[in-house]
């Protein structure tokens, strides 16, 4: 099989490696931005050759996806021509408003996918072999696809180690919204907390693990973060809501030093160690 | 020397295996609770006896105090008999309140230090030998301690390779309330609000790296964290305000779709990443 993979970061990267990896490839295609980037994604060995769009899509089975999800919908022009047996596969973080663009003639080939994993770095430096092993996968409104092409996807992440689970893109942006979304929306609003309190000398001397995982995902990439938190703005919105609810329930339970009722509160929280 | 650790749970019990591995102590106690409690810190070798509060007193040359805050201070009245060459060290994570508590009869012999250090786990098997190494321990109001009992306690410090700052203990409390006790209300907050929409099988199979870290201190003991709450009260109610205002703005951004200035607020965040 031949991939062509729009977007050479950490997702569209780590495939590549994965994609190597399981011997699931003969050649891997990137498509050229700049002399630079061209030959960072030849010097670690993401791609085998650098193509124009055009080219890339005359020769790959399988196109990928790994852009940021507005650059995702901004490129469904470019494809619109492919041979009917190209399949396309997109990584993006949302899903609804990706697969509602996505016109007919190519709906069928088309798969929205989301692999739950991620880390805080970016750029083609970043990718690593066995990022997505042992990771989920969710895969969005499938009614719509092919089976030819549904198959050849669910194929590759099943070979390169992820659990695949079927879901419609409402529902998958709720969830992917209060398990991912709002958790970034947090950290952002805590690093930017502390860093207008604290000077930069405190913050390396006092942080502790707590900080640092809480903080963590705060490096994220804006540009990346901005477009996820556009698309899936009313969801985001809803649970900000509901986590200023919490926020404000141990505000006040502080002021009114209602410590047993904070303290059922904490341990209703403690709970997730249960689960996770 | 000879050291008698009140509380043999991750901070004590880790403290205990630092002393053994630098052979820093001839003997370490513990102080009796239950027949349970007394096998399972002989047999996770973290004391060589178990004594009674009164034996633990005459025969340590060092009492450590890895208790929670509130038991800290509840716990002092005990200690007003000790030797004038006995040290007593508390783990605390807040300080003001303790040090201020300490009767001025033996305020020279206690040293209040906080290791910037956790997981969120407890109890003596959450014990580990190189928990503290590489890590900072505050000391705060050393003033008020003689050079004797200072010193000693620096030198353990150090000898188990931790960093030593100096600080006041309501500077304390305030920069250990953004670093620590305001991402913990945080975490908890996050996992109630997670858990109150979110079913249990849908956390699991969709948790990625984000959600996970930011949520593992909310697994912290409860008990522990309602006194360090409860004792660092102002400060974490003042945090609170503060990062609800970073909440406030990134809701209003949204619901106005001002993506350029949400997108720049992210890149303010993103800086931590020069100093973390």
């Amino acid at each position: 099989m031949r991939v062509g993979i729009i977007g050479l970061g950490l997702m569209g990267g780590s495939l590549a490696l994965a994609l190597r990896k399981y011997k699931l490839v003969s050649k891997i295609y990137g498509c050229f931005r700049s002399v630079k980037q061209t030959k960072e994604v030849l010097d670690l060995n993401l791609v085998d050759e650098v193509l124009n769009i055009d080219e890339l899509k005359e020769k790959s089975d399988l196109i990928v996806l790994a852009i940021s999800v507005d650059k995702i919908i901004e490129y469904i022009p470019k494809l619109l021509d492919i041979n009917i047996n190209t399949t396309i596969v997109d990584l993006g973080s949302t899903k609804k408003s990706i697969l509602d663009n996505i016109p007919l003639k190519i709906r069928s080939n088309f798969i929205g996918a989301h692999p739950m994993v991620g880390t805080e770095k970016s750029g083609p430096s970043a990718a690593i072999e066995n990022f997505y092993e042992n990771s989920v996968v969710v895969l969005c409104d499938t009614n719509m696809n092919s089976s030819y092409h549904l198959n050849r996807v669910k194929n590759i992440f099943s070979t390169i180690q992820m659990k695949i689970i079927d879901m419609n893109s409402s529902q998958h942006d709720i969830h992917a919204c209060f398990m991912s979304h709002l958790p970034h929306a947090i950290s952002f609003a805590l690093a930017n907390t502390v860093m207008n309190h604290e000077d930069p000398i405190s913050i390396v001397q006092l942080a502790a693990g707590g900080f640092k995982d809480m903080s963590r995902v705060a490096k994220s990439s804006p540009s990346m973060w901005i477009d996820i938190f556009k698309q899936n703005r009313d969801n985001l919105l809803e649970s900000l809501d509901l986590f200023k609810n919490q926020m404000n329930f141990i505000q006040t339970l502080l002021e009114d030093e209602k410590y047993d009722e904070l303290e059922n509160w904490m341990k209703k929280a403690n709970t997730l160690h249960k689960i996770l």
